[in-house]
């Protein structure tokens, strides 16, 4: 069986290279650099590195979310399995069995080390990425004073209405992988590495990526039918990296717990999108609501998928992109300058039995190294203003602080518990 | 961007050619055909042909499966969009979006044809095959003397613990694809052209195919580790395929409804997998279930995945392949020879909130020309008899008549209304 395997959307020789943390990642990215004149790399991104995988790791075709909630009230397992969990993942990322090369099978008395259903797969560029929520700073395990400040839960937020199944969680796992049977195999074996100690609190799916995280990647489209990620922060803006999204950067704002220096914030929100009634819109009125061309993906005040938004422009009169448009409100010339790193999937969840109505939309995920002044405050104008409210609803909701890599030899949970 | 995409698992050059109807199917395989010494073939799958495609075509990546109510009592709504869905079929299989190259733009005063999220992605093999469940032949169409003897209700069975919102329906479409954007892209724009007339009851996405419908794929691993497909009717058996799977094959049962004559029956079962039990069950145990080796596939009774059962063989006085096996009480050795085409899915759906364990399992799709003497039987045996069923539980279920194909010209339902 071959073991390597182009990603969905034509991307890209090389982009694998990339690897954990971006260009110039250090010894990660380093790591999974073919040789010159070597064959196609394989699909593999390292899971050890300065900055964890799966962030500015060019975004993989297929996601498997899980927020988790600690069981137990004993620190020492938490660290135990945050330990086991860093090894099992550094080998499935590999495309090996939990366990080593045998961990399928084994002895015929014991339960195998790994469940089996991604053997001889490829790795398909797994990447796991490990979070924390604001709850596991509670009481219990004696964190409270090491939550950093910007990990506090989310405000309530226009234009919502959560689902109580779908928010919060003491961690969060997020697996993504050019193959969904890759994705799902690492979370069920790391929930199943945890039991007794973490349980499943809620779960997403989530294909077809709607955002480019790197250059090297071709804007895909998302439920609406619109290219999504034109305007992203990408892998290569270092400069935008340092500044938006990794803790401890440069210019960004100051540490306060040192153990969270070169990690970043996840927020996930689950916003189903009212397909029905975006299908009947007219195209103008689609492309009035983004503020782009739906076929090109141009700003209405330009004509090629990457020219800057023209907020000024107008048009008889009128301006360009609307002044309800989501680009407009969303952009950072409207928003003292702020920028996110977006990193969403498509999902859809079969029918809504409430409504006959497909419940499908964008599990939208993004990264930041300040939430309650980029995430919230762009959402809380785009929940009340943002021409695109009318078709969504945001059903699920989390926050996490995502820390820095594992070095090798390290573990997830050493620099919190440390 | 590139318009081929190798399928998943190493899949497989000229794999695509097999075309709607397996080797010999006549004119829908042979347009696929590409002439020798031309580039790898474009990664599609005729639409019209003899017989439907998404049946022995090399089963691909992805599944959407949606079970549909018809909403009107006016037959000539349903021929209407039975008629525009072949033609939405017959585009999108293409890689076209629906109402032509244009579809995803239009006139700004009009929603556009196409909903555009698999705009500009390839076609990924994507078939979309169609079914009649036996509720469209209650008195609303007048088509009580239409309805085929085989097309009946499914009995109660044992091990089933259905789910009332997951089961029947007047019509299925089964979309299937080397990418999951490209096959739920494909239902969604068919409910929305049929919107007014019929309605999704139930829906079912799929990922990671659990059987090879062709020699040319390799064997899959299910969700519990095991190499699922191994011993199924395959596009190249051409014999089993007329006897067991198409109406009016030879050596199959009477035909008695000419307009199903080329076509074949689906039974769909959602089929949970208690994943947490089985993850703590002895490998084996979970072999001896089974009946065949893990890591190889091999049955119990031989050492090559590809060794027929040895039934008889005893080791150190015990049977080989236990008397309990899955693959005992499922083989035709056991069941008076009948043999199935199975093409399944694995699924899952997130956390089921009331154990809080994981739904995932099996979408188990079969394919043959006469259900109550094939899938009835052998269902009724494996419920009662079986080992697997103890880690199993069957929460869905439907069956549906699928016509033969669509020659070019032609449409679904032209043979049912005729
Ligand atoms: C289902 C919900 C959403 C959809 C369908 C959606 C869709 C889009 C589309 C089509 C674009 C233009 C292409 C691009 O630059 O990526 C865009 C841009 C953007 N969106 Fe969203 N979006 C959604 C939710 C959100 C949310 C919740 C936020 C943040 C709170 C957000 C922030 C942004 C930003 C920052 C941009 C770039 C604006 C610019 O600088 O031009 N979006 N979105
Ligand atoms: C989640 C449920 C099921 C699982 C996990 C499962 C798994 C397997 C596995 C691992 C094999 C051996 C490899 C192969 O030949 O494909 C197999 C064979 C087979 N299964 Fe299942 N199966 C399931 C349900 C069913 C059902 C519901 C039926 C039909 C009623 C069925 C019919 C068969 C048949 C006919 C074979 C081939 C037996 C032979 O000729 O050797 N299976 N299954």
């Amino acid at each position: 069986m071959s073991s390597t395997r182009p990603s969905r959307r034509g991307v890209l020789t090389g982009a694998a290279v990339l690897g954990a943390g971006g260009i110039g990642a250090g010894a990660g990215a380093l790591a999974s650099r073919p040789a010159a004149g070597s064959p196609a790399p394989a699909r593999t991104v390292a899971f050890h590195g300065d900055r964890q995988a799966g962030i500015t790791t060019p975004a993989q075709d297929s996601l498997v979310f899980a927020a988790l909630d600690v069981t137990t009230r004993r620190v020492g397992d938490l660290a135990d399995v945050l330990q086991r969990w860093s090894a099992a993942a550094a080998t499935m990322t590999t495309g090996v069995p939990v366990g080593g090369p045998g961990g399928v099978g084994g002895a015929a008395e014991e339960p195998p080390q790994d469940t089996g259903e991604a053997h001889e797969l490829p790795a398909a560029n797994l990447t796991v990425t490990l979070g924390y929520g604001p709850s596991l700073f509670d009481e219990r395990f004696g964190l409270a004073d090491r939550r950093p400040a910007a990990l506090e839960e989310l405000p309530a937020l226009p234009g919502e209405q959560l689902d109580p199944t779908k928010v919060g969680g003491d961690l969060c796992l997020q697996a993504c992988a050019d193959d969904p049977q890759v994705a799902f195999h690492a979370v069920r074996n790391l929930v199943r590495i945890g039991r007794g100690t973490v349980r499943v609190r809620w779960m997403q799916l989530g294909f077809g990526r709607t955002s480019t995280t790197s250059t090297a990647q071709s804007t895909p489209r998302n439920l609406m039918g619109f290219k999504d990620g034109t305007a992203n922060v990408r892998a290569e803006d270092t400069a935008d990296l340092e500044e938006f999204v990794w803790v401890g950067g440069r210019g960004a704002p100051a540490v306060d717990q040192e153990w969270m220096r070169g990690g970043t914030y996840l927020v996930a929100r689950r916003i189903r999108m009212l397909v029905e009634s975006w299908d009947r819109a007219p195209l103008g009125e689609q492309e009035r609501v983004i503020g782009r061309a739906k076929e090109s993906g141009a700003p209405l005040s330009g004509t090629g998928e990457f020219d800057a938004l023209d907020l000024d422009r107008t048009v008889g009169g009128k301006p360009a992109i609307d002044v309800a448009a989501h680009v407009r409100l969303a952009a950072p010339e409207t928003n003292g300058g702020v920028k996110m790193l977006r990193r969403g999937y498509s999902y859809t969840d079969g029918l809504d039995l409430a409504t006959g109505q497909l419940d499908a939309g964008l599990f939208f995920i993004v990264f930041g190294n300040d939430p309650h002044q980029q995430f919230v405050p762009v959402q809380r104008k785009l929940g009340s203003q943002d021409a695109l409210t009318e078709y969504l609803k945001h059903t699920g909701s989390g926050i996490f602080a995502c820390p820095p890599g594992v070095r090798p030899g390290g573990a997830w949970g050493a620099g919190l518990f440390s």
